[in-house]
């Protein structure tokens, strides 16, 4: 009886090769999983099935997996506006381990042998697969026959017309990687330190030119309502956000970062919605948290980005800042205005019932009221002791 | 013979109030000075220097303090990326210590019993001042006129018109503040939690319609030419920056912040060449730096920024993160390449000799050389090691 | 009718002065309140009661505070292995807050007009009592005798004697002030930058010289058995502990810190069971926590140390790490074995079910199990990718 | 011709095996290399020499790196206070290094082919040489004959002996790494969780029963005199102290750790003059530095100390914390006083002429100068007023 295999299916060329070599040259019996974090249509999952299918598959299984995305996942890096190196929005790091998770969970359930990935050998993926897979189901084997056999592209079109696979063998300018929390944009430009990518590069076009208000309702740190229409889950608020914003071209930006295995990596990207919703959030956080609050939020939320991004979502301190990061979220509750451009965007104001800056507590550089003038000369008498007694001491250097 | 007061003097209806009060009222020899850090023309310090004198002060100093404001701080502030809240990049609070160490030498130099500032009992400034002279020098007397007598604007200005002091008595709508590192703009709109500045409230207002390009040169993190145009000093290049890119209304934006007196503010603010500077800066970082470099100077320029908006830039632990940054800059060097629009910009690639990303060392998601399919399989294991342990060890939770 | 002050009370010179001068001289309804966070006897709480009647107050109140203090405080001290400058176990920081705390809700309770506390002007305890009231019980009158008048303690003594006030006024030559957590001794040799305690100083006295073992069960980071005997709460057990461990002398130190005031302060503890407890704790974390779980516990816990030191228990981010530290104990179950002998013990092991040392998983320095060599040479590759793609670039500096 | 390979050497079992292995089954030329970090006496050295001709080897080179190991590494670890999970000073992390790092510089030399270390494969050391080596001299194959063979150690002596080597094959119940900061002693109870290493297993017995009394000198942070005595260099001096406090049995400790590959290492180690050192020198920063610079140099140096013991000593990150540290310490100057006594110390203070504590700056806890209770009052009000405002805010909650 053959060995079974678990491969994660996306339909394209290097998945495509996968199930024929995997299953012809191999011998294992494949079942392909296709996650779906927001990237795909019910139009575009039933052909990726049809395909799998035709190549052989043994199974085929398609996980709905947006809205659990967003609970594990997602939710976290808006509480901390997590943006990597000030800009990415994590987009594709967040995505693949949902993805990983829920193949590893797959092999478990139908008990296989083994696991596939179609990941390269350059990238950051191919460790993220990985290490999901050793710590979720140690002892499955793991193969990448991308990775191990080094092909290129057109060795991969060779081989799958020698087996008869018809499919676009055209290659795309650029890769694209959807998902609800934004799409990148990889190729020609970014493959090397300078170049932007041209206008027609980006999946959105730009169709809106006319101003835009939006108000953004959060609740508990959580994207509830939109110009008061109220979603069920905060994933659909954000699919609907993207509607909206999307066609202003906002959000675009060149990502340069550090990637897993030492090199550096450049990529485009897209993210309307994200990047609303991150500069919204922290500006309704601004007026409610205090100081330290967003100054740990900040420095564990870096580190939490980071660390996701490596791949170690299952290490426990990540349970540890979620917990942290979720209490911190209790008063960011209240809507939050936004104006949308072309290109652009800006946060015009929020209200909210725990919003700290209120008259009532004095009117910054106007009037004090809660204290006097005396209060802050003893204030600066006291903060500054330590360092006039320092400069005492070390005077006559 | 009567005692002498240093008092720092901008010309204001505040500080002229106060001119008036410390010499007729007190009985004071009035020394004045002002402090230049970039916000003023020749002209204007002419204008105010007469002012000054026409109000009865024994003495005017004027401090151009430009390049060693660039020199001692604002540097600083680009080494580090600093923007307070990730918005602003602290140009008044990094001018009022500038300012406030000035007037602390003039102090020294004309051996005064007392120094005065015009800060009112609400905002950050008068800690700054404060704690300055309290640290530089110590048992000089500080008056505060404004900050201990509550006076209303009208009250100043019917006291001021009983002395027969002649000036535009108009309130301005904004209170704007002009510096090298920034212009600030309050009033109206911002002082409360919703509203955007309008247009016309911009000092800068938008002349520029079409797409340029400049190109910024870096030497170790400092800004030294622009489109292959060296300049003598940094400050004269952020300084032609600013004339390059104000007028696209680039940099504009409101930051809501905690005040050093615990209430919330917010302000408008507009940085043109700041902004530009500083999201370049960080482009070329990203491309020669290493991830925990950039991980570092991070965590300690936030800290920096925060200390100096406090007032705290005398504390002997600045000079330590100084340190550290200046020793990493030493491989930041390259030119970026910026376009400028309407409103906004974009960095759109760098180039530097010491660029970490190159081909040489493997293409980002593509193919890898220096290392093998098997290196990044044994890394992944030994990387995601200790949380398969831990996962073996907790299995049956 | 004379308006209400509650007193906190310790029935010491400083506030027995106080009663007389509230009462008497300032004619207001005294309410005294004694907060005992484990360092009064049940005797000595009476006895206290007995003077504060003996003094005319209106009424006296008795809290027993200790439970509430562990579960409020020490907790979550212990979860971050909390010592201040890597030496003090706050032992006086956190009492005082627990104290103020306690002493607000009393002014709530019976609606006093105003609060009292006996600090003088030159330590921490002034400004967490000022600061716990200002935000507990804003708008209640503080008042500060012996900070305000400056008396010198034989002028304390002759306005009591002239009140007919019979109690001992000699001078003890340490100040002394016990509780749950540790005991302070300062005075004489801690009042300059030299010099130990002389052995009779220590509250307790070395009585134990023939080394003891002790097994101490902890449940998720919680002291909860002693050698198999199992407490109803955690406090219990750090004073059977204390039992044990304080003949020996262990505990014992100086500690050298910052004051909230910018003065620098030493001060004399002994904490046996505190610093037994912290240390056996992590010993127990080191062996079930990852890496970065121990990394940012010791972040997060030294900054909660110091925020709390400076009083600043009521700031919501207090809250938001104290989540973050209940989470990080899920697995801190387990026993530890400690030898205690005459002024230092040792943690000879410890013993749990969530170890992570395990030869399972390889024995650390001898056999690798679950890797191959080949797997750590891949690692060790890619771990260093970056400062070799660095050296490369740099090559020929 | 043969190719060449250089061999770090310590002649023991492991690189005895591996000269042969080399020379005689793979054919190379072999170059032993021994780094001398403190560990070795000069006869050892030359016995160490001797045996590694009678192997065969074509030369034998002895680095003496003593003084280069504290310049390069040790000094940065005194100015950090690094102590690893609060417990270990790191000595064989940070020797390993320095000897990784000449052994490369010996392969560059004469021009070797390859290099070769002895590390097992479930350690840290395989770690740092591979790591080194791949940086510095990229391309030199690295060769790990001990971690590739798996070899038992029954089958090493049986090689050996079979290839006509004498040497003492016994095996040592411990294991034992000296060098200048610290000897670690590993086996036995250190294999698993529980269990402390008996009396007659550490290196240095306690043969001093008396208490002693010792002044350490320090400038700008580096020991330069102990009891008045100069010392050309502080490695000196460190030797010196150590052989005062060693016979006390100071030091001794057992570290529990996270390895580089992700497992859990338990091991004792006794380092008397570094942790006299490190707790002299962290109490002489407690009185010069502020309260920032402290904070700021446990979080940098927290890091240094895990980064180097990952083996990321070549990352220039180090470079840049390295500046801050050495900034910090412009007035580590003074003197330290430490009683020593069996199996512990104790600090009993320090002189400085840059100690930040002294009466003229106020007393704690007794007696202010230099400011005001109202100066005080006024601190807490502004101090607490953001917590406040949140309080009132939050009110009804």
């Amino acid at each position: 009886m053959s060995q079974k295999v678990v491969l994660g299916f996306s339909g394209g060329l290097d998945t495509t090769f996968c199930v024929k070599y995997l299953s012809e040259d191999k011998g294992y019996e494949v079942h392909s999983v296709i996650v779906n974090t927001g990237g795909f249509t019910d139009d575009e999952l039933k052909k990726i099935e049809a395909h799998a299918y035709a190549l052989g598959v043994k199974s085929h299984k398609t996980v709905n997996a947006v809205k659990g995305y967003y609970d594990r996942i997602v939710r976290y890096l808006i509480y901390g506006n997590v943006l990597k190196n000030n800009t990415y929005p994590l987009s594709v790091s967040a995505e693949r381990l949902s993805q990983a998770l829920h193949i590893a969970e797959h092999v478990k359930e139908i008990g296989a042998d083994a696991v596939a990935h179609g990941s390269t050998g350059a990238g950051n993926d191919q460790v993220r697969f990985d290490m999901v897979f050793h710590i979720m189901i140690p002892g499955v084997e793991i193969i990448t026959p991308i990775r191990d056999l080094k092909l290129s592209r057109e060795a991969e079109i060779e081989y799958l017309k020698e087996k008869g696979v018809a499919m676009n063998f055209d290659k795309a300018v650029y890769s694209i990687n959807k998902g609800l929390w934004g799409t990148s944009v990889g190729g020609k430009e970014t493959l090397s330190s300078k170049g932007m990518l041209p206008e027609e590069a980006w999946p959105t076009q730009v169709t809106k030119s006319n101003p835009e208000e939006v108000k953004l309702h959060f609740e508990k740190g959580e994207l509830t309502a939109i110009n008061d229409r109220k979603f069920d889950h905060p994933a659909e608020a954000i699919q609907h956000l993207q509607s909206i914003a999307g066609p202003f071209g906002i959000g675009r930006d060149i990502h340069v970062g550090d990637t897993i295995i030492g090199i550096k990596g450049r990529v485009g990207f897209e993210a309307a919605a994200p990047m609303v919703i991150l500069k919204a959030h922290h500006a309704l956080e601004k007026h409610v948290l205090t100081k330290w609050q967003l100054n740990w939020k900040d420095q564990l939320a870096q580190f939490y980005g980071n660390w996701m991004h490596e791949g170690q979502i299952l290490d426990p301190v990540m349970r540890d800042i979620e917990a942290f990061l979720e209490r911190s979220q209790q008063n960011v509750t209240g809507d939050v205005y936004v104006q949308l451009l072309p290109y652009r965007f800006q946060v015009t104001g929020i209200e909210s019932a725990f919003d700290l800056m209120s008259s009532k507590f004095g009117k910054y550089g106007e009037m004090n009221s809660g204290w006097s003038g005396e209060d802050v000369r003893g204030f600066s008498k006291i903060f500054g002791n330590q360092t006039a007694i320092w400069n005492a001491v070390n005077k006559g250097e």
